[in-house]
């Protein structure tokens, strides 16, 4: 089991979040809500092929739309 | 590296989904597009404290609605 799923984070995870649009490339993505460690709601993709997890600008319309698009049981 | 993060899926993760309402006791949130080795959308939480993994129903309204919440940078 990871620290994160012991609840052991004790900041932010993300420090910067990806501009470009690459739904395309995103195999999942974790949402994590705020809570006493971090203030923000912070969004993880991971990636197709290489696994890599990259930060997600929550307020960007885009990732919204490729959230609601794997909500609507689409492909992003 | 998980195998997951391997992309070696090979079927659904998820057999039952939790019907509940269980928001309150939500850490995280991942969700899985639709992909070769499964047609739907998954949506797998992870439980604050134990960190224990349980499948969502992608259709309940108030699954919707957690996710709403923590795009809304708000505790689900």
């Amino acid at each position: 089991m990871s620290l994160r799923g012991l609840g052991l984070d004790l900041r932010c995870r993300c420090i910067e979040t990806e501009s470009r649009k690459i739904g395309k490339l995103i195999e999942s993505v974790e949402l994590f809500p705020p809570s006493s460690h971090c203030k923000d709601t912070e969004i993880i993709a991971t990636l197709k092929g290489t696994g890599k997890e990259i930060c997600l600008d929550t307020s960007a319309p885009w990732v919204k739309k490729v959230i609601e698009k794997i909500l609507a049981n689409q492909k992003p």
